[in-house]
This record gives C-alpha cells, sequence and structure tokens, in this order.
C-alpha cells in the first residue's frame, strides 16, 4: 500500500499556493481519502453573460478537486498533472454558494481517472450543476512539478 | 442565409458583461465569422500550485473563445449556451501572454460545434498548450439567456 | 410527466433493428426506468491489436446503452440523437463476458446526458473497465429519425 | 530524433491483428508520418435503429487511425494504449464509403495527442460526419502489450 503521508496537511498547502483559487474565493473545505471538496460563495466577478457562473470557473474548480482526489493516493515525493477533461454543464449555475467534489474512480500509479460533481446550493435541495471526468498523470522526479 | 446583424458590437457587448473575463484580465483581440480570439497576459492570481496557468483558466478563455465564435453565426435574436466541452492540456502553461482561439467546426440550427486552441507568446514561437472541443445548443425563447 | 409508455417493447424493437448490435453478438438484458444494460461474450472478432477488447467496441456498446436508458425516459413519439460521448478506459477489455450499464445523470425535453461503465466478467468479481459521459439530443418531427 | 523503424510495415501487420478491423471490413488505406487513414464501405451490419453508421463503428475506425498515427511516431519496441476520447457526432452516417483520419496534434515520449476526423462519400463533396480527440500513452515493458 501506498504510504501518502499526512494527505491534509499536503493538498492545503498545495491548495494555498495556487493563485487561480485565492481568486475565485474558494475554500478547500474537506479531503478524505480519494474524495475532495471546495465550495466558494456567488460573487458577479464568477459570471458569463447571462449572470450564471462561467462554465469556466466551475471547469477550475472541478478540476482542482480532482487533482487534490488524486494527491490522497500518491506518495508525498511524486506530483500529479492533468492530461485533459471533459465538463458537462447540466443546469445554469445560480444559487448562493457552489460545492465542488472530487473523487477518485481509477486510482494508479501511472494513470489517475477522477469524476467531479459540481452543486449549487441555496434554499432548496443541492442542485447538480455540472459534472466532469478528468484523466490525470503521475509525474516522478520533474524538477518544475512538485508538491 | 442567416443574418448576423453586427456580430462585433453585440459579442463585444455581451463579453463586457462577463465577470469572469474582467477578473482575468482577459480582452477580446479579434472577431471574424466563426472565429474569436481573446488574449490575456500571465499574472499569479491566474496560476495552480506550480506556477502555470491554471486549466480552469485556460477553459474559462477557450469556452468564451468558442461560445463568441458561435454567436457569430447566429442571429441577433437567439443565444447559445454550452452543453459541454473537452479540454487537453498539451504543455505546461508558461508564458508571458496567452492567445485562445475558437473556431465554428461545424454550424447549426440546433447544435454548434467549435474547437479551441490555447497558445503561449513570450520571445521564441508561439506554443500549443491547450485544445478544446465545444457543443453549444442554440437557445430561443428563453428570457433568462438573451445576449 | 412524460408517458414513456412500453418503452421495453419499443427499445427492444429498436435494439433489434441495430446491425451494429447483432454484429457484435449484443444482448440487451436489461431495461428499467432510466438504467440499460448490454451485454455479449469475447470473441476474437472483436479485438485489437494486443487481443483486448476493442476500444471502439466498448464505446459502441456503451453508447448504445446510454442512448436507450434516454428512450425510457422520453415520449414514444420523439426520438434521440447522439451529439457527442467521451470514453475513459480504465483496465484491458479481458474477460469472458462483458456487461455495459447506462444511466441518466440529467433527463430533459432537449439534452440528455447519461454516464456508462462498462465490466469485464470472469471468475472473479467484476472489473470496471470503462467509463463514457454522452450528450444527446431529443429530436421531434424528423422522419429519418424515429423509434 | 525518434527512429521509428519501417513504421508501415509495423502497422500493417498490427492492424492485421485486430479482429475488429476485419469485422468492419476496414482496410488501412494511407500511413504517413504522423497522419493514418482507414476506409470501409458501408454495410447495414454496421448500422444503428435509423440505419445511419454506428457511433460506435465511427469511433472503432477514427480511434484505430488515431492510435496507429501515433504508431508512426515512436520506436518499434515500444507500443500504445488509449487513456481515453471524446467524439463529436457532426451529421447522421450516411455515405457510400467512410474515411476516417487520424493526425498527431502533439507528440510525446510519454502522452501523445491526436485528432480524428471521418467524413462520408458518395455522388458529392466528403461530408464531415465526426471528429475525435484522443489520448493516448507510451507502453515500455509490458509483455501483454506489444506491437
Amino acid at each position: 500500500m501506498i504510504d501518502t503521508g499526512d494527505f491534509r496537511d499536503r493538498i492545503r498547502q498545495s491548495f494555498g499556493r495556487q493563485g487561480a483559487m485565492d481568486m475565485l474565493g474558494a475554500e478547500l473545505t474537506r479531503a478524505e481519502q480519494a474524495m475532495v471538496e471546495i465550495e466558494f460563495a456567488y460573487d458577479e466577478k464568477l459570471t458569463q453573460q447571462h449572470g450564471f457562473l462561467h462554465a469556466g470557473v466551475i471547469s477550475a474548480a472541478l478540476e482542482t478537486a480532482c487533482t487534490y482526489a488524486a494527491y490522497t493516493t500518491i506518495a508525498p515525493d511524486v506530483s500529479i498533472l492533468t492530461i485533459e477533461f471533459k465538463v458537462n454543464l447540466l443546469s445554469p449555475g445560480r444559487g448562493e454558494r457552489f460545492l465542488f467534489r472530487g473523487e477518485i474512480t481509477k486510482p494508479g500509479s501511472t494513470i489517475i481517472v477522477a469524476d467531479g460533481r459540481a452543486y449549487a446550493i441555496g434554499d432548496g435541495p443541492a442542485k447538480l450543476i455540472a459534472s466532469m471526468t478528468s484523466s490525470m498523470m503521475v509525474i516522478r522526479g520533474r524538477e518544475d512539478v512538485v508538491g
């Protein structure tokens, strides 16, 4: 079994280095083995032309949740690069807050595949607004890709 | 043939309503029939944990370029919603400036498909850093989706 | 609520018209509201160059399962066309039999999104070999696309 | 520069081992550096329920063209496994013959990305019916994945 070390500390530090997550006002609210959640509040700066959450903002949060879900399954001295992802926009991104969950579908020593789900949260029940599938590569020994 | 009206004005106004494009410091630098370009400069706020351009930021710009490329092919009184897109990250997002081009692969009265390419621009030749394929739906008569 | 009629009969008849499913030796083994399963046995004619199940064969079965899962949610007088799908190949397609399940993630009157999973079945536990996300369009009034 | 050996012979032999390509009646009609074409004639056994070419059949041919396009860029002693692909269905698969072209968008020693295009060929101009983007992994030293 892989010794993933104290992945929570590691992930929080890495998340803290992401300028883009800071720009979105995003928080890492949950990090379990093979599952990570990110949340942020609605803000006008995050919108597309109709006032919905921008698809790229949804992608940024889902892709980050998927990446850190992968980090929870690898050793501390290796890293992750995303090869590709696909996003389906299922409902307009309207809501007070948004939650993004990434979960590992297929762990691996070379390729890791994760699925993500984005939810709008308001008064009523959480609404599924988007889904992602992401393929990632485990990176060893590259100095520009650490942590 | 569809009367697309003065699509440049229409697209610039719509682009100007996108909080997310403003947040990224993005400019709409070109709008031709079936092809749109967006550009912005590197900024630390746009990065992932290794200091490269965040995949979600790349997605936001590519998806916007693809969407407005679709706008150039439709009548002024209809609108576009993105159904889904896929992004391949081809090289790390390093560079001084970035250019994002969206082009229509398949126009249509119901479904429009576009392909996008992202380039890092610096001293040397432009470097292809990502590609996107995006499927969009033409929307008529929905009051919350106009322009 | 949509009256989906006797969707099982409808789906079996439509499935029976698919030359490609006959070619694969595929059977429709389950059709529930929003969920359909297809199965077939391993055969050398279904392989790629390493003797594994061909990715296109996996796609054919997953796409068909997703499409008929969509059929279970629509009225008998409309039809479905697939806009696009993405397949992740998670493990080599080795096994005695294969099972392909399509499930509706997002029903809709215009766009329907389904997720599919493919499993290899042999002596041990079923092994997940592939996943699909598929976007489909509901078609009304087109004479060449019925049933 | 990689010595790709006599890639044409290598690809033809590998293609000849694909049960699925034989089943489709497919021929490898062109193999150039970073570009491969596959063709076959329309046949009722290749159809979905409306009589169009089945999306899975389109996927099988496009994925194979993309894979062999990748083979033309690698050394003879390594192999290729497809990680994932996405297909957009742009027009119904109607025609007398079909041509599938795979081209390398991003070569690499670990990950290779290809784009594919499928065309229906009949009396008039060739019609674009589908596009694919495929991500592949270069495989070294795995005994079950050779050639």
